[in-house]
């Protein structure tokens, strides 16, 4: 028995899962939020309790560790530190580099924090995280475990742009993905409650959140997704645009009056998606409680629904039909609301869900109505515990 | 009886149809092509004969309008000009303003020029070559139709951008499609051919040719296009990219040296697609010609039929099912071999061809195969007998 600490580490905030491995047994978890710099929280959260300790002067990641640490013997959640045999970082972008979860090496290191030239906002941040916890904690076995890792299995007519073909050999521009940990969890959680093996099964699965994809999995396999070269692209999200007419960029960039084309991407990133369209928030809950007054929140929300449900429908084109739809992802588990509006759409090919198994939340519930010839499926994902598997397995 | 003549002026070449209305007899075609404005040639095709006029020198398109009225009278092809009663222009972008083909008033005239900030490639020299007919045959009714307006039915929900709503309110950016004319005719053939009222179907019509574009038309109105706020967007296309992730834009501008982001949108558009991916021709001819030995040429034909199969599929799910799908437009029509790539996507709608049946090119055929569920069939399209037909309703 040994401990596994799963690390995210974002712009702003660090979260962590601390497992018990093999048992996959959460012992438990937390977030240090660093608030834009000018004060700090860290949270324990165990059993039935929670711990915070607050800082009102900036943290640094090092002493937000260190703290952690601490915090992490004084509540007895480990006697020793060195009991944390493993440690598993989320890194976003892989590229072609790695196609699966690796064991950290300064080479490594040096090539997550390389390609970042994909995931400007992401890799170099990672890397500058992983070296602290590798100085912190050099007894552990730490692991990178990758966003666009399960998409490598994409085929090149999917994964290619129409672009010319030496943008792609020479600049890697192409199709990566993202949200792969959380689909490569929620596709083994279907082989098992589906009771089929991988290899027979053509699922889709929506991860449905702040960000959202949808990925066609086929035979176990990533076959298609719908983030692109990076996780702007694809379905409309909360702040993200998803896809538009890239034609659009210059002509927006002289209506705006931007400086660049890295300024339009920004808004594309941040002030966009069911923000930009409703003009009153990001968050679907918000956008429910408004819609029956508000038109823009409504079209918002139902603009979320036909991006999703056009997505779905090509890959079921993709795939000459499908097996299982996954819903997943915070709005995905837990909006009974936005599921029906979606499923609303499928039976044509026989996907259709029960109303009343659909009123659930956060729970692993088949959802498909008695006669559906296609399983509908919430399930909830744990990317955390995926990385701790990853991690264990290499220990 | 009258004449109408319907008139399609690019930026190198003045395409031209004249028919006789309402039999909607075609007397005569042809081109008038400018080479670049080194050269000039103007052909003329009736009957089973061809007259080509050849000219060593630029060639006005005022000139051209004399030399084409010159030869139409020559040719006994009209005793006297003024039995041109109609004549008919296509214009690609008609904005939110034009739902219809509308009869050209100086008005009207300035409304299209001004268009020309969504399409600066068309409009503008759309508008002066309207003024030149004009000018030159004042005594017709002059009527502009437009590739945009069978798609101003298109829903909010399909036709916005998870962008900023101000952005389309103040700028006009939305999807506004193409090939509008073109699937106008297919879909009125499609009810004629299919038996069954428009407002009990739901079609599909992709039409493929150098510039493609898939459509979902439900109860004969355009529900949803591949085409968006210019016809770089949806499929990828002989030269012109399709959709792309929008964040590649500023990293291409970066790794190729460009100064805007208008260079690379004149990349996607003219260097990309097929083109580009194969690294050897535009043209799905010549790439089916070196497929076994180039698998880059390969490689650019599945991934056409891959984005075709994608786009049909997502519109398959908006109309949660179909009841027929439509090949139109010079690939549409006449390549088997596309058409079977994409076909062997659809056996889990019960869309299904006949390989024999499928053996055809260039006709208005039923190619479903005998059990089919869902008809597909192929309808050569005729946008120039489309714009003959508005016209003559105007008279």
């Amino acid at each position: 028995m040994v401990k596994v600490l799963s690390v995210n580490l974002g712009s702003s905030t660090l979260k962590w899962r601390l497992f018990s491995m093999p048992e996959e047994q959460q012992i438990a978890t937390g977030l240090v939020d660093f608030f834009d710099n000018t004060k700090a929280e860290i949270t324990v959260k165990f059993g039935d309790q929670k711990k915070t300790r607050s800082f009102d002067h900036q943290l640094s990641l090092k002493d937000a560790i260190t703290t952690l640490m601490q915090e992490l013997k004084t509540l007895n959640l480990v006697s020793d530190l060195h009991e944390i045999a493993g440690v598993g970082h989320r890194v976003v972008a892989g590229g072609e580099l790695f196609k699966e979860s690796v064991v950290i090496t300064p080479k490594v290191l040096q090539q997550i924090d390389a390609l970042g030239e994909f995931a400007p906002l992401h890799n170099h941040l990672e890397a500058t995280g992983i070296q602290q916890f590798l100085d912190q904690m050099p007894w552990a076995t730490h692991v990178a475990v990758f966003d666009s890792a399960f998409h490598q299995t994409l085929t090149p007519e999917n994964f290619l742009y129409g672009i010319p073909y030496a943008y792609y050999q020479k600049y890697g521009v192409r199709k990566y993905g993202a949200h792969g940990t959380s689909v490569r969890y929620v596709t083994k959680r279907a082989e098992k409650v589906l009771h089929q093996p991988l290899a027979d099964l053509r699922l889709i699965v929506m991860h449905l959140g702040a960000g959202s994809s949808i990925t066609a999995v086929e035979g176990g396999k990533s076959l298609d997704t719908s983030m692109g070269f990076t996780p702007l692209d694809g379905v409309m999200m909360n702040t993200r645009s998803g896809q538009i007419d890239v034609s659009v960029v210059p002509y927006l960039i002289k209506k705006l009056n931007l400086k660049n084309a890295d300024e339009l991407i920004t808004i594309l990133n941040q002030k966009s998606g069911l923000l930009g369209v409703s003009g009153i928030s990001d968050d679907q809950r918000e956008l429910k409680k408004v819609a029956a007054a508000k038109p823009q929140a409504k079209l918002a929300l139902d603009m979320f629904a036909n991006r999703v449900i056009k997505f779905v429908g090509s890959y079921i084109a993709l795939m000459n039909g499908v097996d299982a739809l996954i819903f997943t992802g915070g709005v995905g588990e837990n909006s009974a609301e936005m599921r029906r509006q979606i499923m609303a759409a499928f039976s044509y090919v026989g996907a259709t869900i029960d109303a009343t198994k659909n009123e659930t939340a956060g729970k692993e519930v088949d959802i498909s109505a008695a006669d559906a010839l296609v399983k509908t499926w919430v399930i909830p994902t744990n990317e955390e515990l995926m990385i701790a598997r990853d991690v264990y397995a290499k220990l």
